[in-house]
């Protein structure tokens, strides 16, 4: 940020009176321009015993795969925002939301929140940001192609969640809110 | 927006190539800037049967009642800014964070995310934006003098999850994930 968007006027960098941190101030209109965290909504599609990914068609990350999920719109609910995802990324309907992760990325300044569904059909096919939309089995992931750490960490999650789950003969999915550090997205 | 934050020409607003949506697009530089909603951070402090609230000193909503919360920094966690925001409006620690509700307010573009917790010790007292903080059994609550619909609600099934609770032995709180329309506000 360089000018405001307000007057057009250069902006400076400074702590406004009452405020402990460094904000994006215009000093000749008196605006401050706050820059606050982003959330990122998708869904986990489940059929059977299988979840739904897409090959990305788009930089970050073309060609490896993820969940459907993006960037929340204004004037949206959470649920609103992965359902409109899951359109556009793979022309699929997924129903029966329930959160499943919220994973906070602080080194981006994002939040990441996946909700577990269930595919409506089978008539999902690619949207013009994926190369390839497919069901997956765990032991078919490619897990060495996934695009996010937030994507490696949910379906991880999800595979043992439902062993458990099937051990305990259907016991709701937990919701797992957790973070992921600049430290752990190395690792994973 | 007004002037391009970048460059200091005029904005325009027009549906980007590729895009479905009317955004701020720079037509002299190509910056699109999105704008995406904002997350509000807060905690439901528990002490034994009471809850703590504080007296708003600020505007919104000045001299109403609220649940400690607010915008969600940069480079901070959905947890870190509750604690902070705790912190910030009542000097009272919160230890044993467990999501409660995250509540999409699509009208105003943005989630709200309480975390239910303990207060660690009773050292609580008021930050710069509050006017008193006080701990509330439920028949005291101040019902009519909340500031936000989303205070009141968190409140409401708070009591009502742990008359639950208490009647079946300790089960953990559940998390509630739901949208907060318009029309929704009016009634609460």
């Amino acid at each position: 940020m360089k000018f405001c968007s307000e007057c057009a006027q250069p902006i400076s960098q400074v702590i406004p009176e009452g405020d402990n941190r460094v904000r994006y101030v215009c000093l000749s209109c008196d605006t401050v321009h706050y820059q606050n965290p982003r959330i990122v909504a998708g869904t986990l599609p489940i059929f059977e015993d299988k979840v739904l990914l897409c090959k990305r068609a788009i930089e970050p990350r073309k060609g490896y795969w993820t969940l459907p999920a993006g960037f929340m719109e204004n004037g949206e609910t959470t649920e609103q925002g992965a359902i409109r995802e899951t359109v556009e990324e793979a022309n699929a309907r997924v129903i029966n939301l329930q959160l499943y992760t919220m994973i906070a990325v602080p080194h981006i300044s994002q939040v990441h929140i996946f909700f577990q569904g269930e595919l409506a059909d089978l008539n999902f096919s690619c949207g013009i940001e994926s190369l390839e939309v497919k069901l997956f089995e765990e032991k078919d992931i490619p897990w060495q192609e996934l695009a996010f750490p937030t994507v490696s960490t949910t379906l991880r999650r999800y595979f043992n969640d439902r062993k458990n789950q099937l051990a305990n003969s259907q016991t709701p999915l937990p919701t797992h809110v957790f973070d992921i550090s600049i430290e752990d997205r190395l690792k994973l």
